[in-house]
């Protein structure tokens, strides 16, 4: 199975690694829209611009796309589509549909077979959800993220004046963590499920009050939730806040029963040191399922729930069914 | 959907007790090798011998067979498979091959679709293993199983003379959850993951100390395990063990990085009231899932690992992914 990654940034890296780890697929490119020349990919694929990739349409089976969701993804994804087989981790989940809609047009009309926010959320706790609903329909969901570092929070907090570098921090709050464990299925507010954790180097001589006081009120970002912000330097930062580790959880609690009287819990929970190289793998996983579905026919554009989890594995059905059932 | 029930123990009940939580699933029928009209249905299904299910073959899309899996379903499920869309819990590892090749033949000439192994282990668990191999293919599984009553340890006990009852549950220890959880791979034997308590009620006179020596030195179930005896009254035994609580994890730790340098956790936890109540659900589902493909026109025998998720829900593609990914 032949891959080409389409964008390289930390995800298109995660990409690259996992195939390392799975014999079964080669990368065959990174295309990048910055200069080829300056960039050195960690396994030593080479690397082309992304405007040549129609020319190597014929050593690639799957263009794993690892572009961002606001402004990258809603155009490549429908416009790669129209030639290749794609995978991508479209994660703004109000505007899913329309992804879909989008790229299942281009990929029904071309022939090509696409899937859709891959990654583990949407992904892999997506399929918990599902899973979990169809099982025990009587029940509730709950999704808890971290303790991981929101990118998307980190550059929020940049933007202010007087920063220079931030990390934050989304903790589930382990009280709303046990409290639906209980099966209880307690309502809760969205300053009772997370809280926020910000570290914070500040310009010299910049106001730390003024600074403090931007991010705990900003709208949307902070303002719901119980956040506090410490100021480091540096240094501290580079030391002790390097990584990009995430997870969370899916529990759903549901009963059965002639009158409700026996309650379920169903946890699934990911703790991860690399946000991008995990997603990278899942994705990876995928376009090996996106290639096998492609060669059985089916066209047009599909999500992690359309396909069969024998399809993400190496193992032959035999070998599935005498090692993992 | 109309499915019907063939067997009628405390799975079966499950499965029934399933369909009155799914409103597009409806049981047309139970059916038992008992007296039918000694038989009395939680929700007042009509109860028929089993030698007459294939007069009711138009009222039944999928049969659920609850049947055990040492001698009813080897024969159970290829025979009703001859003529029947089915579903099994078939759940002795060791033999999912052959039964599977022997399902698979009768299934291919019959023209039905059959799906073996269904439940939580092999079921979700196997799902979970699967998934978590095909996105970490450098790591380490481990299966721990409880705290949960295991009916084939209590039936062990219960044959002991001088034991009139008894409830055996298996533990999972929790330093051995802990290692497996740091990531560190730990080699666990037996003993290590596992514990047995069992709660005893002796015939009047019995000789304890000869039950207890029985217990913890019977080959395979208990000699390999660090095993507690309690004996209690039959007054204890109803009041604080009548459930048959069950669950466990399914915990899969791995490394992705250019040198294995990050490391990362999957964990999936059931925590149950009724293990044949949650088996059960699984089993409806999966019959939803059953009944669709078949009307697709696939043909066979089938496991959880070739059911797409999408199948298992009641909702529509659209409805998934707006609400579920």
């Amino acid at each position: 199975m032949r891959l080409a990654v389409y964008g390289y940034g930390n995800l298109g890296r995660g990409v690259e690694l996992a195939a390392a780890a799975n014999p079964d697929i080669e990368i065959t490119g990174v295309f990048t829209r910055r200069d080829p020349a300056a960039l050195q990919t960690v396994t030593g694929v080479p690397v082309y611009g992304a405007d040549t990739i129609l020319e190597h349409k014929d050593e690639i089976d799957v263009v794993v796309i690892c572009g961002g969701s606001a402004t990258d993804l809603p155009f490549m994804t429908p416009a790669l589509a129209e030639n290749f087989c794609v995978v991508d981790s479209f994660d703004t989940h109000a505007n899913i549909p329309a992804h879909f809609a989008a790229v299942n047009e281009a990929a029904e009309k071309a022939g090509t077979t696409a899937l859709i926010s891959g990654g583990w959320d949407p992904g892999m706790f997506s399929l918990s959800r599902l899973y979990a609903n169809a099982i025990l329909p009587e029940g509730s969901d709950y999704t808890f993220w971290g303790r991981g570092v929101s990118q998307g929070h980190s550059d929020a907090i940049r933007r202010i004046p007087g920063v220079k570098d931030a990390r934050q921090y989304t903790v589930p709050v382990p009280e709303a963590l046990e409290a639906v464990r209980s099966g209880s299925r307690p309502e809760l507010t969205t300053r009772q499920k997370h809280r926020r954790e910000c570290w914070v180097v500040a310009e010299d001589g910049a106001d730390l009050a003024a600074i403090e006081k931007a991010i705990v009120t900003m709208p949307n970002y902070f303002d719901e939730y119980d956040t506090t912000v410490t100021f480091i330097t540096e240094e501290e930062l580079q030391r002790d806040h390097a990584g990009l580790p995430h997870g969370g959880f899916v529990i759903h609690t549901g009963t059965t029963g002639a009158n409700g009287e026996h309650t379920h819990t169903i946890e699934y929970r990911l703790t991860l040191d690399s946000n991008p190289e995990f997603t990278g793998s899942v994705l990876a996983a995928l376009a090996r399922a996106v290639d096998r579905i492609h060669r059985r026919g089916r066209t047009g554009c599909l999500t992690v729930f359309d396909v069969a989890p024998a399809d993400l594995s190496p193992l032959s059905g035999e070998e599935l069914r005498a090692h993992l059932l």
